[in-house]
């Protein structure tokens, strides 16, 4: 792949690696340095940092949407893969007899010498039936299902070889159109708040001007608000007193629902491939901040936040679902 | 009103009016003339044409679908009104509380001595409700509730004062967002078309590319025609062997379902304001055909078919409704 084209290469290599104690361009210590003048407890995020690339990571994505609001051009926008590109959409008379259905697709990313797999959980079918709420159900079935099989696998004789299904981020797909959000939107994500963390996204952003897009921002901002639904909030990230990484934190939570465009078709300008959507009147280059969020949601997504997503999947999200349930199970065993 | 900025102005004024058989800049025929060679009945189209233009025309128009498909903003833009500056949105609590309305706005419009009284109705909320077949109930009860009022009237006393609420036509928007139409639509659409014409639109074009617009435009066509609903149908609009009009009028006929784009923001362009939506990436006119067919829809049914839709209203629809009503009746009356 060429590095120049992905934006998933970071421009700034360094912050994957923890900072060594020794000087920014030197992470591996000699055994000869170390018995000098530390005890070596230093080298332990290094010893981490190793173990970790070498074991590769995992992380798991959802996308929820109405059908046609673009999830999975923007998962292949995201990730620049080709992840749906096999996809055959179904027709108005398959929709009405369809339920929503969950489809799984892994794929392993590549880059530094640095393994990702991830998993993307799709929720084809959503919002096609007549009643709306009964979308719904089955995304919510999910996600109970896959903490309450990580329970009992915990609880099971074989604990170092779960498999961990659960879900560290669920991307919501807002419609552009309407003034906020609307009524199934707020009802859903209410009940999904408590198993999963929602980032929220505009869909299809493009067909909203700036003013309209800021005004929408602010309103659903405001609904979320008033309804008390819980969006993942991002902790600050380790900024490093960096000036321009303070600044792109600052922007990229401002962004927050993020304004998406997504794109499979690739257009030569200025000589590096970009994605565009040509339009009589213009051109969409997804990946420009001033067309589109795409890149803050990315940034957040992979180079910032991804950890911090799965910790509090585990350490707050699942870790209510699993007092929920021994409350539940007590009042039986105390007789 | 400045009349070179105004579309409704039709640049073919004498069309408007029927063709003189003494020629198309002599209208009006003196009593004299007329007594030279002729009866006079050829005057007739005349005597009514000048008492149409005394009475003035009506017609109603509906708008139907989902909130922020841009209904209002459309109608602004079609009949160039402000018809709905003074509007208040609702927020989410509110759309979950309401059920469907129907409000009604009329509008005096008057052009070169021509008076049109446009009643506008419009369903707000339509589709808000988390169960969507809530949604099209009243608007279908609406209807069918003005024919059988009309019905009431003609069999009563007082013919000559019937009020006439029948909708003459009915602008169903369908989302740009999917790959055709949604389960609602097409069954809202099949209970809509015994008594109204329907006239599709995809709302909000501007997000769609002109690669995606055919398609879409494609699979809407093949739907409605799998799921046998009747749209309006063009009948041939009289050409007079005008090449330009014949070519207009082939455009119309293949540009439905009309893809429009609406807007209430006006930009100076070349010395003459355009209504337009901005964005970073270029502007939308949206009465350029390259962009919308906001103008072959304007055409079609102000300039062309305005009275070929009231005639359908008439002789087709209600007329299927009063036979079918006397059918109810006729069991009864037979014993």
């Amino acid at each position: 792949m060429d590095s120049t084209l992905n934006p998933l290469h970071s421009t700034r290599p360094d912050t994957a690696r923890p900072k060594s104690p020794w000087g920014r361009h030197d992470p591996y210590v000699s055994m000869e340095e170390l018995g000098k003048s530390f005890v070596g407890f230093a080298s332990l995020p290094h010893q981490i940092h190793r173990k970790n690339v070498k074991k590769g990571f995992e992380f798991t994505l959802m996308v929820v949407g109405e059908s046609g609001l673009g999830k999975s051009t923007l998962i292949n926008s995201l990730f620049l893969t080709g992840l749906y590109s096999d996809r055959i959409l179904p027709n108005t008379s398959e929709m009405i007899e369809r339920t929503v259905g969950i489809s799984k697709k892994t794929v392993d990313i590549e880059e530094k010498g640095v393994r990702l797999k991830l998993t993307i959980v799709d929720t084809p079918g959503f919002g096609d039936a007549l009643d709306g709420t009964e979308s719904y159900y089955p995304v919510l079935d999910y996600l109970h299902e896959q903490f309450e099989q990580y329970r009992m696998d915990e609880m099971g004789k074989h604990r170092t070889q779960i498999k961990d299904n659960r879900v560290h981020c669920c991307l919501y797909f807002i419609s552009p159109y309407g003034r906020g959000l609307k009524p199934l939107d707020v009802a859903f994500m209410k009940d999904l708040q408590t198993h999963v963390n929602i980032v929220p996204v505009i869909a299809k952003a493009d067909c909203l001007t700036k003013a309209e897009l800021l005004r929408k921002k602010e309103t659903i901002r405001r609904e979320m608000e008033f309804h008390k639904i819980k969006i993942f909030e991002f902790s600050d990230c380790d900024s490093d007193n960096d000036v321009e990484w303070t600044r792109q934190d600052f922007e990229m939570k401002n962004s927050v629902p993020f304004a998406v465009v997504g794109s499979n078709m690739q257009l030569r300008m200025d000589g590096r491939k970009v994605r565009v959507r040509a339009y009589p009147w213009g051109v969409v280059e997804v990946e420009n901040p001033d067309h589109s969020d795409l890149v803050h949601l990315r940034t957040m997504l992979v180079r910032t936040h991804m950890q911090d997503l799965k910790e509090k999947t585990q350490d707050n999200l699942y870790e209510q679902f699993r007092i929920s349930r021994m409350n539940m199970r007590s009042p039986s065993m105390s007789f």
